[in-house]
């Protein structure tokens, strides 16, 4: 079993320090390895399912790799809905599942199931670790075979790699025997590509970028720290905003992290209300708005109203800076992808063109008038949330999830990490935006958008930073999905969920189609009727129900003490006035634009 | 959408009638197409995980294909357990991803994976519904696919199939209109296959068959009413019970359901007891009973004894039953594969084979001697099971998992459907073995033997026959787990669960490997502090928690009165006290055949 214990020191010596782990019998060796090995913090998580999405949530927060470890059978298969979000939000997962010896596939023995290559176009990479270490060669390989695997997961654009471990018994050492990690075993180490595009590639595409107009740089999900600060350099002598400078315009959707930790935050114009704008404005107000350059960085939008409005009216150029990997042509005008360091790149492409003041004066006009149409918009929309919507604010309304969602994001304590359930919780979080100057960094599945790891990833981030408050907002349905987050042994007394209980999936009340089908409340909105009070009891956290105005402002400050310890905030809401209420902030769109 | 809508005609036409569906937007036009459909039975689970073992218990109840409907993204990855489960016992279920059309997977929208072929190697079939159906040939491909989808998943051996459907928007049809099902659609009808030997071939295994002496029929893991009555004919003119017509000796595991609904129950007899025997016997015992033929039908086997002496006793021969698929050669011994029905093979076998008064005396004679090894240590093992081990009666002694499971085996009403969980619950029935006589029908997911969806299996099977009592008996672990199998709006008044709660993944006690670790409790056995209590108030379920005897004396006729409604009966003991007594029943077995 050297073999075997050796992968544990070299995710070790890769600079994994965390490790998710489910029991089991096959994977005994496995487990024994990575519990004993003195830089490994090792968590235990009976449900696989609930496990992975802990493991992603983990490396989310701390931005590296992390290690699944379960046994064989259908263990590895309840791993797949993370393996999925991370394969698409780009997060690196190292999961070894163990498993019998090839020769025992298929003939009917518990617990074994055809595990090679398990996540199929969802694994960055499948490895098969060798059955027999007896022969030089092979032990070799499976070193390298482990290196190559981490290698992979953290490679731009990172990602889950699966090891498989076929593992024949005796399965443990005898009591009392020590387990040994060899100090001189193989480790490969791989460097980040760093890419900059050559001065002349460049310099044809700032003289490109000199003659446009309109032009939007459009930011989708990315962590805290990788949207471009490249502001220093040309902000230092120029005593002014970036987007004066450049005369483009930014827009930073909720997940993109425009804010929190960069200089950008504090030296542009961000927009950050396009998603009621561009849902309020008439065809010939979004004509005038259409983009003749789009530049984009990070990965998916939340912003429906943003897609179908660049869907509608196509820039002549869309330009994606991404360093590696396959591209998305989210708009369908993609026509340039630039294979950089996206923070490298704009920088270098704004310290190579043109100050606005330097060009000509009809782009400079016409730069100018397009900034200004979406600068007028965004205080219109900021206006309207703040006092154009009545029920928003008064107390004189009927308690309501759009305005309960709106007073708990104005509650949130300073470098909050703000995790956003689907689905409906990162929409509101969308419309309203996201307190600034606070340092929240937000965080959402929004890699396959599913509800069935949000309370996972969240318990993950408060288990990887204990120091920082970890904030859930998330509906019913996805609470109650994935209850057995909590099912461990590890307290998270930063974490607090905020829990919309509107008994059903909100969100098909909301939208026209299901809304007008006689099967909606069965067969859509899926009516349920648990509250979380017996979930708070099971797994001891504080529970704060609520369902008045009244009620929810003289809980948030309780509830967010850093003293409470870990709580359920539950918001009781109707969700037929949820409905009406909606249509009404709807209404007041169109109208606030018209 | 015709197309669309026509899915559900074509499932109903080939005999479909349960759907369980969870709910999503993408899929709204498969939900309305199935939930609309006036001959389709349509329940709606939000967790996509428990859907579909709730939709494999029902198809394992009713012997028949169950559709299932989930929406794009990781909705469908959340079925993967139950599909590897239906894939390894044999279960049609029919699995219909909604999907965005393939121009959009990958472009960043929401809810968007890669979900052509989703499960891999543990499909029978993937097929990709045309996503234009404009063309005609589009149209006769369209129905033609779900017919040859839905005739795979239910031609032998049978297993889930997927079919995935791109849909574009729009997904709803206007408020009020009415959905048409054409009724010209295109149906494919396809029969079973009933293969039977030519006279010539079985005449041949018959002769072969007359030549051992030591001859074992072992039948694995396979539903009621599917082992062989062949007796009807062989046993009429006899005026004795089969294995005395032929000799052999005759092995039923527990899962085997050689007993309730057939002729064979009454007319042979089984041995029943082997996981005890080939525990307890010497060396030179267990040399005694080595095969010269084994003959198996069915699939996987409980006994890990039974298992383990067969490889390490290899027979001369080993023919293995199957009509169709591959074969597995589950003892490292087979040597013939016989392609036919087994119900129809053995009948015809036994009828052309002499029967045993027939034989040259030294094969008589031999065989006579082999089966009466077997039937003496049945009643050893009986004997010491039902008065050789002190602890598994007396209420002097502490109270603990065996004995309680014992009681509650012995209070099990006529025709129960009894599901028995992974891990500890299945081998506790297969070393206490099933009452007799009542029709009590054994299932259990020993497909893969995963834990991850035994409440949901029993509560498909309590939804699938509400006149039928279902039983499920479960550990802790495997019940948490899969809480959520509770979690929709469907009465199961005939449901009971028996929750044997010991906090912990009790096995991991049990055996020596990891009893003998500093890492047992924490990342073995993983202690975990619930109880059913606060899921019983979830749900509505009746609470019965049991302590001690008495208490569970009192409370099993209260608990399995079929007026009591849907109810768990939760046995609190204490894991090394199961541990203890489990070892003393280990060191009884040995003695009892010394």
């Amino acid at each position: 079993m050297q073999a075997v214990y050796n992968i544990a020191e070299i995710c070790a010596r890769h600079g994994i320090t965390d490790v998710v782990l489910s029991p089991g019998s096959r994977s005994a060796p496995l487990t024994l390895a990575f519990a004993r090995h003195p830089n490994l913090t090792v968590r235990v998580v009976p449900d696989e399912r609930a496990a992975a999405f802990i493991g992603l949530g983990i490396a989310q927060a701390q931005k590296r790799a992390v290690a699944l470890v379960c046994t064989s059978g259908t263990a590895g298969l309840n791993y797949a809905p993370a393996v999925a979000e991370a394969f698409f939000q780009l997060i690196p997962l190292v999961i070894f599942t163990a498993d019998r010896p090839p020769e025992w596939i298929d003939q009917l023995d518990g617990q074994t199931i055809r595990q090679r290559n398990l996540y199929g176009a969802h694994a960055k990479g499948a490895f098969e670790f060798p059955v027999d270490i007896s022969h030089a060669d092979a032990k070799w390989f499976s070193a390298r075979l482990v290196n190559e695997a981490i290698n992979l997961a953290q490679a731009a654009p990172a990602g889950p790699v699966q090891v498989n471990v076929p593992l024949r018994e005796p399965f443990y050492p005898k009591a009392g025997e020590e387990i040994r990690y060899e100090q001189d075993v193989k480790i490969i180490r791989e460097s980040g590509i760093n890419s900059s595009l050559e001065a002349a590639e460049l310099q044809a595409l700032a003289n490109e970028f000199g003659n446009y107009s309109k032009i939007l740089f459009v930011f989708g999900q990315q962590p805290d720290g990788e949207s471009p600060p490249f502001t220093d350099q040309v902000l230092a002598n120029a005593n002014a905003y970036g987007d004066e400078i450049s005369g483009a315009v930014f827009i930073g959707d909720v997940i993109s992290n425009l804010g929190p930790g960069q200089i950008i935050a504090e030296h542009w114009h961000i927009i950050r209300s396009h998603d009621v704008t561009l849902a309020g404005l008439s065809a010939e107000q979004k004509y005038l708005l259409q983009p003749d350059l789009v530049i984009t960085c990070g990965l998916s939008l939340i912003s429906k109203s943003l897609k179908q409005f660049l869907r509608a009216h196509p820039p002549k150029q869309h330009w994606h800076v991404q360093l590696n990997g396959a591209t998305a042509d989210t708009f369908g005008s993609l026509t340039s992808i630039i294979r950089a360091d996206p923070n490298r790149f704009l920088t270098a492409l704004l310290e190579c063109t043109s100050p606005l003041w330097l060009l000509p004066d009809e782009i400079n006009e016409a730069r100018s008038n397009y900034q200004q149409r979406w600068t007028d918009h965004e205080r219109q929309a900021k206006q309207l949330l703040n006092e154009g919507i009545n029920f928003l604010d008064g107390n004189s309304h009927k308690f309501n999830e759009f305005t309960a969602f709106k007073r708990t994001l104005a509650a949130l304590t300073p470098h909050t990490a703000l995790h956003l359930a689907n689905s409906m919780a990162v929409r509101y979080a969308n419309i309203l935006g996201i307190p600034q100057g606070r340092h929240i960094e937000v965080f959402a599945n929004r890699g396959t958008s599913g509800i069935d790891g949000c309370n996972s990833t969240a318990v993950g981030a408060a288990l990887a930073q204990p120091e920082r408050p970890v904030v859930l907002l998330t509906g019913d349905v996805a609470f109650f999905y994935d209850r057995n987050a909590f099912w461990h042994n590890y307290p998270t007394p930063n974490l607090r969920v905020v829990l919309f209980n509107n008994h059903g999936g909100g969100i098909f009340r909301l939208i026209d189609g299901p809304r007008q089908q006689p099967e909606l409340e069965e067969f859509f909105e899926t009516r349920q009727t648990l509250t979380s009070k017996n979930t708070a009891r099971d797994f001891n956290l504080r529970y704060f129900p609520v369902s008045s105005f009244a009620e929810l402002d003289a809980a948030l400050p309780v509830f967010f003490a850093a003293e409470t310890g870990a709580a359920i905030l539950e918001i009781f809401t109707d969700s037929k006035t949820n409905a009406a209420l909606f249509e009404e902030y709807r209404t007041a769109v169109k109208q606030a634009f018209s």
